[in-house]
This record gives C-alpha cells, structure tokens and sequence, in this order.
C-alpha cells in the first residue's frame, strides 16, 4: 500500500464551473495506482468541488442560475459585505456544496458514472487562483 | 493492509428514501474488516446519498416536502428541460446535497451514530436502476 | 501503513459554530502521522461538521442568519414536530451540509487552507453532547 500527493492549481475567471476530470484522472494512471482511494480537498472556503452531469452544458448554466436566486448576492441579511458583494453569498455557496470528494479508483481507472464530472466551483465574481489537494491511497 | 470493492444496485420507484444500512453493514461483515476507512460513491447526477435519522419516517415525508418546495420542478428560470419537469431539480438537489460518504469502520463495526441511517435519495419521479460503489480499506 | 481512532466529545451551548481545529491538528501531530488520510463523521443527524472561514466572525453569524432564514423553525410544512420546532429545520440543516469530511496528511499537517477552519455546527436550539469519530490512515 503506497500513497501519492498532488496539487492542482486552476486559475478561473469569476463564477462558474470548470471541469477537472482529465487532469484528475491523468493523475490517477500516472500514479500507476490500480486499486485505492482518491481524495480531492479544495483549500478555499468560497469556490466549491461538484460532481455533475458533464454532458449538456445547460444543466451547469441552470445550476449556476439556481444558485444565484437562492443565495442573492449583497442579500441586505449579510454584515460581512467588506470583500464585496458576492463574498458573503460565495461563503454560503461553498456551504451548501462540498470542499472534499472522495472516489474508488478500481483496475486502474476512476470509478465515476457515465455522465459524472469533477467540477471546481468558482463563486466569486472576480478571477481567483485556486488549489486543489490530491491524495490517493492504494496499491 | 488490504481493500475490497463491491457494487451496490438499486432499483428505486421514483422519488423518496431507500436505507441501505443493513446492506452495507453486511458487506463490512462479509468482508472481515476489523479497522478501515467505507466510502460509498453514487454513479448519479440526479440522485444522492444521505445520512439521516432512521427512526420517525416522517422525518423524510418533511425532508422531500421541503426540498420539493425548495428546488420546484418546472421552475421556469430552467433552460435544461428536455428530459422532463423533474430533472433539472434533481440536479440541483443532488448538487445540495451529497454523492460520496466516508465512514470508519472500527472493531468490526461501522460507525454510526444511533439515529444514523444511510439513504439512497432517488430525485427523479420515475423508477431508475442506481448504482452504488463501495470501497474498504482497512484490515 | 497504520490506522488511528479516535472520538472528540463536544458540549454545544446550541445552535452555533465552534472550531475543533486545534483539536484535530494536535491529534494529527499525537498520532506522528506524516503522510495519510484523516476523516471526520459527526454521530448526529441534527448538528453539521463544515469547513468555513475562521478569521471574520461575522461571516458565521450571515452564515447562521441565512440558514435560519431559508429553513425556518417552525415551518407549517413540517409534520415531524414533536421534538419542537426547531428539530425539522435541524435535520434539513444537516442534509444541506454535511456529517463527514476527508483532508489528506502531508509532511506531518493537516492539508487546509490559509482560512480554512474545521467546525461543528450545533442546529439544535438547545444544548446538547456531540460526538465526532475521528479516523487516520497513513504512515
């Protein structure tokens, strides 16, 4: 049993999804690894990791309008409004999604279903650097 | 230190809650596994998986009546609506809430609280045949 | 390769955040792990674990306002009432959420970010006891 560590950095251009699963599976054989765990925490408290469909784009521009009328951005609710007006809702965002995804890899290949992808989330409206931890543990 | 891998399939009819706690617990079992890491992963974007209470099923009438309120299918701000009224709201509730779950597994149990039960969370309100892959590391 | 258990017990004062990252980075460093997995489950179904922004404490406060305010105590459309009207909305909370969490181990630390901070999120109004199963694998 043997483990392996990576970092991801992506730098995105405001809100939206980008899709990951490429890299994250290049990483996966390069490792050589045909049976384990593959861990992937995003270490941001205001962009989000997302496992959705990768097939029809709409569904991404749906899950991005959703989100946007259910957390409104500069909500006269929020106190925190220093860093802007999508910072308070980009916090809540991250809330309601994940920051960690956990994956079998199994003979040799991530085990997703056919229409998952790996997604970073961006929340804020500006372009932000974003680094994504990679651990994988198996043989 | 070794792993197993097995494949959950769950034939659901439409939407609602389906425990999978004994099935998963005989498999922990079946597999010898004193001490180790179970992550679930559901091969789905319109469906999830859930921790919840096991006790009172009216916690799960209250739990789908308000997701259905929150996430209402045929809302008109969907653009992605080709495959029905329900399924870009599965979406969305799959993106609220999980499709990957680790749990210890320690002196030959997994460890859960005692209301804890693990939940398919089928969304769309057709029958769907879902697949559940699960992984053990331990010994 | 080894494995670690642990279980951290929290008393809430009620709905609230608090931090258990000096807590679980001084197991981390107990346990000499250099390199591994470390995850957490919460043994409840009414109460979170979430990572989230540890320096303003402002952004929990929006954080607690807006949740309070998408699932209200109380909520005519619940059933599952007899608890108090703060129970319901406590388990919706919980499925927003999460109740387990993966960060990898790298060169003996906790992979977090600059402002990421671990937290239990009490959603009971009233205090209660909390217990978080804290699993490592690694070397």
């Amino acid at each position: 049993m043997r483990q392996a560590f990576h970092e991801i950095v992506i730098a995105t251009r405001g809100r939206g999804l980008i899709e990951l699963t490429q890299e994250v599976k290049k990483i996966v054989v390069a490792g050589k690894f045909r049976d384990g765990l593959l861990t992937l925490h995003l270490r941001h408290t205001s962009a989000s990791l997302l496992i959705q469909e990768n097939a029809d784009p709409e569904v991404r521009r749906d899950l991005e309008a959703f989100f946007a009328r259910m957390v409104p951005d500069g909500d006269p609710l929020f106190v925190h409004t220093a860093e802007g007006d999508d910072d308070m809702s980009a916090h809540i965002r991250t809330a309601l999604t994940a920051v960690s995804l956990s994956l079998p890899v199994h003979n040799g290949e991530l085990v997703l279903g056919t229409w998952q992808g790996i997604y970073l989330w961006e929340h804020r409206t500006h372009p932000h650097s974003r680094r994504v931890s990679l651990h994988i543990i198996g043989e």
